[in-house]
């Protein structure tokens, strides 16, 4: 077994390699391949993405990617290492949960995970502009909306639940929208024992505001998911625990949510919450470990209920002091 | 004084004539002229925004556009009579207040305003498939742009507020959003009293629901201002007292946020706020009568804190009751 383990920028140089050293008390013959990729990188290189982190990405099959910093204003050659290592490795699904921990100031009884299509959308990156019209391309095809969706329903049908939400537009782009939609309608006929439903993303968002215990598994294209996974995130206790994976058949990228922080990176006192659940995410759907994954996630759930926690929610522990706690747990 | 009355279908048609029962108290001169739009509208005469109705509009000049249904599958011929009407009458923005009002649930404190781009984006309706492979246009101009920013700087300055936050995802579409972030900061330039920052819009999302406290004006191309929109009215009190008002130069329309609600229509028990409170905005913005907006604000305020209240707010009015108590309290 081998993780490809990419640090990144700012926070994600401490989260990360504080959350691998859990999980090779885990895995104790996990090998891991350092790799690097982000705005440090892209300084020195001229690439945020080295052509060698992709080959490590793609032999180890497996990724933690921990966060990365991005320049605010265009920069000639940049691009966003994440969104191309997500397409390369054909990572066609990204995988955000949210849930009610302990000592996350999280209501009570969430547990919902965002399903959000990983490869297309606005994200495909083709825009034009003359300086005064810009126009960029959003664009949905069959194939990637029914990837996505046999993803979500095969996940709602692993893992227990019982319902899929798909969040669309349609009634403004009923051919690209209405697509995705229908796409997933299709494969939703497969699933007789999984319920599907839909809700217009504007109103999804009300909804998940007013009521995030209401919802199971959400379908959205990429867009969107991006949007309403920050969103979900505000109600499972914030950005320092929001968990993602994202999911191919040829590779996973556990991925923590947040970004790589400039404002509090160099302190050790972020948040390994985020990188620990990602990990487990990964052990549970690529590298098929339910126990262990359970393990991990008991472990986390329990250093929190304990009342040990990072600044970001309310308490004194470093990272590292987390990561120790999170060891003394895992039985 | 002339205000064109679009019912439109559902709780449209029992919010909107109780509402402008309670107008014509403020403004006992005002000319009404009923027109005609919406999904039965479609069904009778093959289009959902009649010539006549886009006469009547435009002749007005002010709009008071109820809620209409529309069709879950694309139907041959239709397009949305409110995303018509608001190019149609060039209502370039869209301004969504959400405020803390009493009686309704919204957290304490909140007292922000959206202002969406409302003539293009994703809505330009540009879209093509051939089955398997859709594309739609996102377009982004300069001058529809400063044109929005302009009219969210001159609201805050005028309304005396501090901050205009400039919503966007530059960093997966620098062209398009880069262009509505640059085109906003150059207006911004103009405004030296007003300060200005810039969130992406999924950060925007989650900060929203952290601390809706913490926003005075955001700034938003369409899409995102459709779908923040609804994301701040959870915090507000949810849709049946979101209102807004769609406002350009030769034209302004009043529109509560919420839809036709067919669950509900037919029942008398719609709630009429979203409806009072974009004439309101209507009021202030449009004929320029602050002392009037005040005062219909102010009856409306001391109904609910007086407990009185339609019932998705947990009360037990009917619209009209509600209504005849706001009539009671307008001094
Ligand atoms: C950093 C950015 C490119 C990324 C995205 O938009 O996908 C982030 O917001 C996320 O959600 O992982
Ligand atoms: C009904 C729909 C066309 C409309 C929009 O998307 O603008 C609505 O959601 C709104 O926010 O007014």
């Amino acid at each position: 077994m081998k993780l490809c383990v990419i640090s990144g920028d700012g926070i994600g140089r401490e989260v990360v390699p504080q959350a691998v050293r859990v999980l090779r008390r885990l895995l104790p013959a996990l090998q891991i391949v350092e790799a690097e990729a982000g705005w440090d990188t892209f300084r020195q290189q001229g690439t945020a993405l080295p052509a060698a982190t992709l080959a490590a990405a793609r032999e180890c099959g497996a990724v933690l990617f921990g966060a990365v910093s991005s320049p605010a204003y265009p920069v000639a050659g940049y691009r966003s290492p994440i969104v191309q290592l997500r397409r390369e490795l054909g990572c066609h699904a990204n995988m955000r949960p949210t849930l009610s921990l302990p000592g996350c100031g999280a209501a009570e009884g969430i547990d919902l995970m965002i399903v959000r299509e990983n490869t297309e959308d606005l994200y495909v990156g083709e825009e034009q502009s003359d300086g005064d019209t810009a126009t960029a391309i959003k664009r949905i095809t069959r194939v990637a909306s029914r990837r996505v969706a046999e993803t979500a329903f095969r996940l709602a049908q692993d893992g227990g639940r019982h319902r899929v939400t798909i969040m669309h537009k349609a009634n403004i782009m009923p051919l690209t929208d209405g697509l995705f939609r229908d796409a997933a309608r299709d494969v939703a006929a497969d699933y007789p024992q999984i319920a599907v439903d839909e809700l217009l993303v504007d109103t999804a968002a009300l909804k998940l505001a007013q009521a995030p215990q209401g919802f199971d598994v959400l379908l959205a294209p990429n867009l969107y998911g991006d949007i309403l996974s920050d969103l979900a995130a505000a109600f499972g206790g914030g950005l320092g625990v929001a968990a993602s994976l994202n999911l191919g058949s040829e590779a996973a990228i556990a991925e923590p949510v947040h970004g790589s922080a400039p404002d509090i990176a160099g302190r050790g006192i972020a948040n390994p919450v985020a990188s620990l659940l990602s990990l487990a995410l990964l052990l549970r759907h690529w590298w098929a470990q339910p126990t262990l994954a359970a393990r991990l996630e008991q472990a986390v759930r329990r250093t929190l209920a304990d009342g040990i926690a990072t600044p970001d929610l309310g308490g004194e522990a470093t990272t590292a002091a987390f990561c120790d706690a999170v060891l003394a747990r895992l039985d």
